[in-house]
């Protein structure tokens, strides 16, 4: 299952649309290992994400809820962010995300899981923490343009939320399926 | 569990950046609930995607093996693709994307999950089924930008992928997980 056959692209021209915080997007023109071209692919940089499945000593889930205008729905998600520059590890942008977000903070962290949000168009890499007998342990302390309130749920709501595709990020949805593969929640 | 307040922004301008079939994205000054603005949000717009977790009468996976520009590596996914206009629906969509990216058909079908690739600045969703019993039926027919080779993968193999984070996409590893908690493949 190793990687036999590297079928990397030839990038022949690189341009950058965009160079904004959240959109910046590159088109490149690129050759095939088939000879093929694309004459305009479009890469869309964005530094790493976090995300973290926080449970409280009492076996709660630690959601947040909140309005996500690209489908323009509200829904569950887990907490989750962006890795900051000053932020000296992906897990130190995870515990920061959980602080300023919910308040809760402590218990034992370790990587999850580190997957991409979209290989074929995204540079970026999200890493998920599993944070145990987590706390609360200050107030939220949400950005301007933050608007989201924080859950408390058990095992089974999370099941439910899951079942019934309410976890729509797919990011989120992926650690916590495999979180309940794991402990056989279901 | 149900929307119980919905937190939607409210749209004081939209505009298009780009227009482009791969890349369209509008620029957006938004008020929150809260009062406060965000100057420039961006959204992508993308037609609705599919992915398929397709079983063979012998138990064996089918999928796909293909270099991805954005994370610049070469990894296995799920068999994907969009929603084109002339597809009367997602499943018409996956089926043929099956058949053409893999000679893959037949067998039983069912929508599996609903998920979004990420609902904060994504417009699309993306439609996950089931299809088991799928045999050969035909030869691959790849549009010349495609450059992908077909893999049949024990169940083992699959959790071996997943567990290693080698399933990267997380559209894929979110339907896969789903499959491995219901199914007890661990």
């Amino acid at each position: 299952m190793e990687d036999l056959k590297d079928r990397k692209w030839k990038v022949l021209e690189s341009i950058y649309l965009f160079r904004k915080p959240w959109c910046t997007v590159r088109s490149e023109c690129v050759e095939l290992p088939n000879g093929n071209w694309i004459p305009e692919y479009f890469v869309y940089e964005y530094p790493n994400w976090v995300n973290t499945i926080a449970i409280t000593k009492d076996k709660k889930f630690v959601f947040v809820r909140q309005y996500r205008h690209g489908l323009g729905m509200t829904s569950f998600e887990l907490c989750a962010g962006v890795c900051e520059k000053e932020d000296a590890s992906p897990l130190v942008s995870a515990q920061r995300e959980l602080l300023e977000e919910t308040g809760f903070g402590g218990g034992r962290w370790s990587e999850y899981m580190v997957i991409s949000v979209n290989p074929s168009t995204h540079t970026n890499l999200t890493y998920c923490y599993l944070a145990t007998d987590v706390e609360p342990v200050t107030s939220q302390h949400l950005e301007e343009t933050e608007d989201l309130t924080v859950h408390l749920l058990s095992s089974e709501e999370v099941v439910e939320l899951l079942k019934t595709d309410q976890i729509k990020q797919a990011l989120h949805a992926a650690a916590l399926w495999k979180y309940v593969a794991e402990n056989r929640l279901i």
